[in-house]
């Protein structure tokens, strides 16, 4: 792993902290790499080889690479369920599979802040390798800089994802048709609400637990089951899109898809799980779940005559066993989205127009 | 552009600023997305249609895919030359460049501070945009989060590049062998001391500038003039290996393909071109110009018959006119870089190994 290279001693995990030298292209850089991120991506076989980029084997015939960005930012790194490495992986692979792809390879770009624990580091780059293994997606090029004190905030992760997609499938947020329903796999708020309950020291019976995970394999399962329309010859049949409704909530992504799509969209808000403890924790703080980040949940739109094998499939697997039919698509010249509330009233759904929840991924 | 979305009013490009909102995920962002990044990245097909990745045309037979990232964090933004824009496009092109790859897509993720002008963000933008349109290369995703004032300096950039690797083409840093030769596309120091002259507020006669450039095109030239040894019947001919001498400069990047390939060099000190203005800022601030960072320059290192034809290739381009062989590889067990001087001395070119320049690119 190490190339060869003699330092003279290895990296202080324990009391060692990220300096200027890290950053500077130069045998501190080389050291970092060897010694922290080589060993944690290992697998990744083009990041020990030292190369500007990695050569990637060639896809199967017909598929089509497919690429997705996330920058990741989030405060503070470390909360219930993961941190900004694990995160930083699953958020990407989400884009992929929400595009239908199967996500194969990931690059990271770090932006480290000079004084940053390289313990600290350790652990991040630690969680990221084993979220990459457990996704089964290889991290094969990088790159890290570091900025001086109070220029940055501990770490910064860009992961770019790129995927394979099968040939003749589509999904895109433009697809949702009227009579169309709208799925979600699972209970909202739940990323955002961890996050949050640790920054405001919130300590409810029940630990809040972000989501996040990959849910690539789950999609996996949902198209096995309803192909998307673009792979049928009945354009009255099958998956329409997948959205993960991460920043700007629920309620962001549905208004979204209403504007792409050119339609409305009306909700069940009793059809919406939430947890009691992350509702309890909104109406504390204020928020509305509908708004808060997710990052292991995803909103599907299938034709009406497919809605139950989609949901079945989804429920079939681990990470969607609480998953819904929640709205249907309509036709609204407006596209607004709008929610049949408990009370048997109904009330717009607009797009989130503050800052709800500054840095939740 | 818009997808008819009512925004009350435009951005403010005069005396907005960035604020939480325009990371949060809902209508501040869109906005942003919208009249910023939309019109400046045009042609990027892909952006414009709000999915969460790009779906990519496909190769053609036998190319592979090529990925590449760079995070930029360079201080100042602005600088002679350039800026963090077409920094961030030169930077990721030249890394596909370098493995022999022809630069096709760029996802962008960018890390913005709460406060920073709408104004200058534009700026950096369109000439990201424009940077890209002249290396022939679409920025199809991307991303955008905002960290709180003072937690992060205005803007950092990550790019990842996506290029096409001809068929039989393959170029390392691991591919030296001794005899090759070194070749260096034209002088060193331009890029780094453009930035210090800036933050240390030196002036001189002559503005130093950097020579931020995308050089896939230089790379094509030299490429039709010396295929690749993996392309080549005889293993004695061909070009072995492309780098470009960013952070670090010269001698880092010497030093990592002695290490990769098991080699050593000998470098010639009067054959490597440093303009006058450089090496005198560098004197001053008693640097070396051989650490400092390069962005639109190459080293190529060959097999000694090809020397000649590869000089002239790279010459014959306007960002190879200084073009010079520095030196050429040796057989050395200690992977040592060493330089004949000019006053006929020889002496070892080590890694750097303090920090040098930070936030250089």
């Amino acid at each position: 792993m190490s190339r060869g290279r003699p330092y003279v001693r290895p990296l202080d995990l324990k009391r060692g902290c990220v300096d200027l030298s890290h950053g500077a292209g130069g045998r501190a850089m080389q050291q970092l790499i060897d010694e922290l991120f080589v060993p944690a991506f290992a697998g990744g076989t083009a990041v020990a080889r030292g190369d500007d980029g990695a050569v990637l084997p060639e896809l199967a015939y017909g598929e089509r690479a497919v690429i997705a960005t996330d920058s990741h930012v989030v405060s503070p790194l470390f909360f219930p369920g993961g941190d900004i490495g694990s995160l930083s992986v699953h958020g990407t692979v989400n884009d992929l599979a929400m595009m239908g792809a199967r996500p194969l390879y990931l690059s990271a770009g770090f932006v480290l802040e000079e004084g940053f624990g390289l313990g600290e580091l350790a652990r991040i780059v630690a969680s990221m390798g084993r979220a990459a293994r457990a996704a089964g997606v290889q991290i094969v090029t990088g790159d890290t800089k570091v900025v001086e004190q109070g220029k940055g905030d501990g770490v910064f992760i860009t992961t770019t994802g790129f995927g394979a997609l099968p040939a003749g499938r589509a999904l895109s947020g433009a697809h949702a048709r009227p009579g169309d329903r709208i799925l979600l796999s699972g209970s909202i708020g739940d990323h955002g609400m961890a996050i949050m309950s640790l920054r405001e020291s919130l300590a409810f019976e029940t630990e809040i637990v972000s989501d996040s995970a990959a849910l690539h394999d789950l999609v996996a399962a949902l198209l096995a089951a309803v192909p998307s329309s673009s792979e049928l010859a009945d354009p009255a049949r099958g998956l329409r899109l997948l959205r993960d409704p991460t920043r700007g909530g629920l309620a962001s992504t549905l208004n979204e898809i209403a504007l792409q799509s050119g339609v409305g969209i009306e909700l069940d808000e009793t059809a919406i799980p939430v947890r009691p403890q992350v509702a309890a924790a909104c109406e504390f703080l204020g928020l509305d779940p509908l708004y808060v980040a997710n990052e292991g949940k995803l909103v599907a739109v299938c034709a009406a005559a497919d809605t139950d094998r989609a949901l079945a499939a989804l429920r079939a697997h681990p990470l969607g066993a609480d998953a819904a039919i929640i709205g249907e698509i309509t036709d609204d010249p407006q596209h607004f989205v709008q929610m049949r509330t408990g009370f048997g009233g109904r009330r717009n759904v607009d797009w989130l127009s503050g800052e709800q929840l500054p840095r939740i991924c």
